[in-house]
C-alpha cells in the first residue's frame, strides 16, 4: 500500500504554477509520483493533481496548510490535500434493486475500494442480508411523501454521527431534497440507469425501449439540486437490439451500472476528480 | 454475387405463418438461405425476412404477386419482395462536412454497398471535386429561407427524374419540409451527430461539450416529420474526456458518423430493415 | 415464464428443410416463436433453432422422437429437443478467485439464469462462505499432482450422483484430464482471462502486461482436450494503458470475465449454442 | 494553431525532476500547457512530456540544447525537443488495399494530421489515382524476391532525398529487411490486421475465421526486426459473429484499421509516444 500525499489545486492559469508546486514538494524532500494538470475552457483555468511519496517527505502534514498558504494566496488557489492512506467513510443508500450495492460490497472486500463502508441506508429491508453477510450496519428508514422530511432528518443524523464523507446512491429510488443535498456538496454520487442527458427522470429503460435506441447506457454523477443534472463522472453503454424486451434492457443495464458506479466511487475516494463549471476533470 | 430473392412480411401473428411461407418457397423449388422472424410487442406482431436462392426457383418473379396474394390475404400480410441483384438508386445530400459523403463513395467503389449512387445534391460547391473523382453527377442547389420551397421543388424533380429509391442525408445541414419528406416515406436516412434522443437539433457537439458527457455518439435514423425523431437504425459511441475540446469531439464524431451511417445504408439497401411502431427491426 | 419447446437441428442443407420443420410444428398445433437458421461454411451446412409455444401444441413431448424421427432420417439430421421449463443442473468449479462464482450466484438468485446450481467444487475452502450464503452445497476437493486422478474420481462421482448437465469452470485453476473432459463433451464451459488465442496457458495478465497490449480480454469457451483451444462462445475486452500495472489488469479483467462467462452460461442453458467445426453458432 | 514546444524526457527517477524541468521552463518565461509524467516498471523509470506556450518564451530554441544540457547530464536524461509547428515529413507505403491510405489522405486534408505527406510508395499502380487526386507524388517500386534488395535501395534513396521522418505502412504487404528497418528506428509504423499477439503473420483474417473468435482487431505498432513484434501503439476491435464470412471480417476489419492507424500516426507526429522496454507510453 502506497503511502502518498495528493494535492488538488485549481486557480486561474499563470506562469510558474507547475514550477512552484513541484519545487515546494521537492524542497521538503518529496518524490513526485504523478503530476497531472489540465487547462480548462477558453480562459485556460488551471487544475492539477500532484501525488508524492511521503517516504522522505520532511514536512509534517499538520504543518502543510501553514507552509503552503503563502503560495496558495499568491496564485489565488483553491486547494486541498489528502492522504492515500486516509480511508473515506462511505454510506450507501439503496432501494430494492441491490445489484450495485452487492457489487460495491464485493469490490470493497476484494480491496478495490480504499474506503470504509460504514453503513447502509434503505427504505426497504430486502438488501439487509447482504449487509449482514459483509458485516455492515443496515438501517431501514421507510420514506413516504408524508414522512420524507422526518426520514431525511433521521438519515442526516445517522450520517453526521458516523462522520460520513461520501454518500453513494446505489439505485436509491428516492429523490433527495435540496436541503439534504446542500449538506453534502460534491459528496453524493448517484447512478442513473440511462445515458444522460437522454431519459432523465423515472423509468429510463421504458423510455429507451419506446424510443427504440440501439445502445443503452448508465451514468454516474454528482447529485445537485436539479434532478439528473449534476456533473457527470462516468458513463458506459451496452448494445441492444429489437430482440431485447424491457426486462432484457434492465438486465443488461445492471452490468453497466455496476461498472460505471464502482469506477466513479473509486475515482472519488482516490481523489482523482475535480470540478469545473458543472463538468468533471478525471485525473486517472 | 448471390442471386436471391428476399421476402419481407409483417402481419398479426397466427399459427402456421412460418410453415406457409417456407412451404410456398419450397413448392416452387426455392432453397431458403435465411429465415428470420421476430414477434414484436406484447401482441406479438409477426415480422419476417426470408431469403432464398433463385437458382432452381421455378416461379417467374413477375408472377410472384399473383401467386402469393392468396396467402397474403389469408394472413392479412403487408409484404414486398426484392431481388438481391436489384441495385437501389441512391441520392446523397451533403453540405460542407463531406466526410460521410467521401466515405460512402469509397465504400461504394470498394463493393461494400450494392447500390447505384446516381447523384449528389449539395447547397455548396465544396464537395464537387470528390463527386467528380468518383464520377457521380453533382448538383449545387443553394437553399435560403426564401427560396426553400423552390429549392425543394428542384430537388424533387431531380429525384423523380432519376427514379431515386433512397435519399441519404450525409451531414446535410438543411431541414427538409414535411411535404418533401412525405414523398419518400422510410426512404430518407439521416445521420445525426449525437446519441439520440440526447442533443436533438443543431450543434449537438456543443451541447455535449457543455453537458460534460464522457461518451459522444452518432445516430442514423429514418427521417420523419418530427425533427430527429424518426426510427433509429443504428447508433455508435466513442469515449471522450475532459481533455477533448469541441473540435476534438467533432473529429472523433466523424469516425462514428461514417461507420454508423454506412451500416444503416447497407442494411437498407440489403432489405434488412422493417418498421414497427417507430422502431426498426434489423435482420442482420 | 414462457412454456416453450426448442428444437435444435443440424444436417447437410437441402431444399425444404425450413418448410418441413415449420410444417411439423404447425401440424401439431404449435405457434413458432423463433425460427433461426444458419448455413455454415462453403458447403452450406444447415443449422437451425426453432422455438414454439407449447400452449396448444397437441403432441406429447414424450412422443416427439417417434413422430419426428422419419423427418430426421429423411434429411440425415442430428437433433435434440429441449423444454424452456427444464432447468439444467449446473456445477461450478472454483479456486481462490471467486468473483465469477459470486457473480453467477447473484445472477442466479436474480433470475437471470434459468438453471439449478446444484453444487460447487473447489480445491480451496475460501469461497465456502459465499456458497453458504446462497445455500449451495460446497465440496472442498484439494488437488495435487499426486492425488489428481483420485480427486477427479471424487469429482466425477459427485457430478454423476447429482446428475449434472453442465460444469462451469469459474476461474478453476486446475487443468482437467482428457479422461475427465471426455465424460462431458460440450458440457464444460471455462473462462480464460485473455483474448484467446492470445496468451494461452497460465499467467495471461503477466503476458499481456509484458507485451504491452492496449486492450485486455476474456474468453468463454467449451473445454476440449487441447488447453484453451475449445470452441469460443463469447469474448469481451477492456481498454488498458501504460498506467495500468499488472494488478490493474487483474482488476479490470474481473469485470470482463464476469460478463463474458455469465453470458456464455446463459446461452448454453437456453439452448442457443450449436457447434460446427470447432466454432459456435449462437442463436441469440 | 498553437505555437508550442514539447520536451520529451526519460531517465532514472530522482527527486526534483519535475521541479527542475518546470523551473527551467518558467525561468525562461514559458507557460506550461501540459505536464505529464509516468513512472514505469518496478524501478519507477521516469518518462515525461512537457508542452509549453512559446509565446513569451525568452530562450531561442536554437540555444535550448546548450542551456538544457547541464540539467540533462545531472539527471542522466535522454531527451529531445520538438515544435508543435514542425510538420514531420511522412512517406506512406501501400499495396493494393488502399483504404488506410485514402483515409490518411482525407484526414490530412481535413487538418487532423499536422504533418506533410511527402510521397507514397507502392509495389502496385492501383492507388495512384488517389495520390493524384490529393496531389501527392506516387512511386511504383515493384518488389519480387529477386529484386528486393535493389527495390529497398531505391526506396531508401527516395526517403533520404526527401528527408522523411516517418514511414507509415498502410497495409503494405511486403516485409521490410532488418537492414532497411535499422535506418528508421521507431520511425516506421505498421498496421497489422489482427489483435496482436493473436494471429501474427499473413492472413490474420483467415486465422481469425478458422479459430472462430467473436471479436476481430487491428494493431498499430512500431516496426522492429522481429515480425509483428514491435511496441504496440494502439489497438481496436469490432464484434463479429458466426454470420460473418471471411469477406465480412475483411470489411469490418477495414473500419478498425483506419481508426487505429490514423490515431497512432497522429500520436507519433504530435510527439506523444515514448518507448520503455518494448512498450509505448502514450501521453494523450
Amino acid at each position: 500500500m502506497r503511502n502518498s500525499a495528493i494535492l488538488l489545486v485549481q486557480c486561474p492559469d499563470r506562469k510558474g504554477l507547475d514550477a512552484t508546486i513541484a519545487d515546494f514538494v521537492y524542497r521538503h524532500g518529496g518524490n513526485i509520483l504523478h503530476f497531472e494538470q489540465h487547462q480548462a475552457g477558453e480562459e485556460r483555468f488551471y487544475l492539477a493533481r500532484v501525488e508524492w511519496d511521503l517516504d522522505g517527505f520532511q514536512l509534517d502534514l499538520k504543518d502543510f496548510p501553514e507552509k503552503f498558504t503563502p503560495i496558495a494566496e499568491q496564485f489565488s488557489m483553491t486547494w486541498r490535500i489528502a492522504l492515500s492512506s486516509h480511508r473515506p467513510r462511505v454510506a450507501i443508500f439503496v432501494s430494492k434493486h441491490d445489484h450495485c450495492l452487492v457489487d460495491l460490497l464485493y469490490r470493497h472486500r476484494n480491496g478495490e475500494l480504499a474506503c470504509d463502508i460504514v453503513l447502509i441506508v434503505s427504505n426497504h429491508s430486502d438488501a439487509g442480508r447482504h449487509a449482514e453477510f459483509y458485516g455492515i450496519p443496515y438501517y431501514v428508514i421507510p420514506v413516504t411523501r408524508e414522512n420524507k422530511p422526518e426520514a431525511e432528518r433521521q438519515e442526516l443524523e445517522l450520517l453526521w454521527k458516523n462522520k460520513i464523507d461520501l454518500i453513494v446512491l446505489a439505485r436509491y429510488m428516492q429523490v433527495l431534497s435540496p436541503d439534504f443535498i446542500a449538506h453534502f456538496p460534491q459528496q453524493i454520487i448517484n447512478i442513473h440507469h440511462s445515458f444522460l442527458p437522454a431519459f432523465v427522470g423515472g423509468k429510463p429503460h421504458l423510455q429507451a425501449y419506446e424510443r427504440g435506441v440501439k445502445l443503452i447506457g448508465a451514468t454516474a454523477h454528482y447529485v445537485t439540486e436539479v434532478l439528473d443534472d449534476g456533473p457527470i463522472i462516468e458513463q458506459g453503454i451496452e448494445r441492444v437490439s429489437h430482440r431485447d424486451e424491457i426486462e432484457d434492457l434492465v438486465t443488461k443495464g445492471r452490468d453497466i451500472e455496476k461498472v460505471v458506479l464502482s469506477r466513479a466511487v473509486r475515482w472519488h475516494i482516490e481523489n482523482r476528480i475535480l470540478l469545473y463549471e458543472n463538468k468533471t476533470i478525471i485525473f486517472e
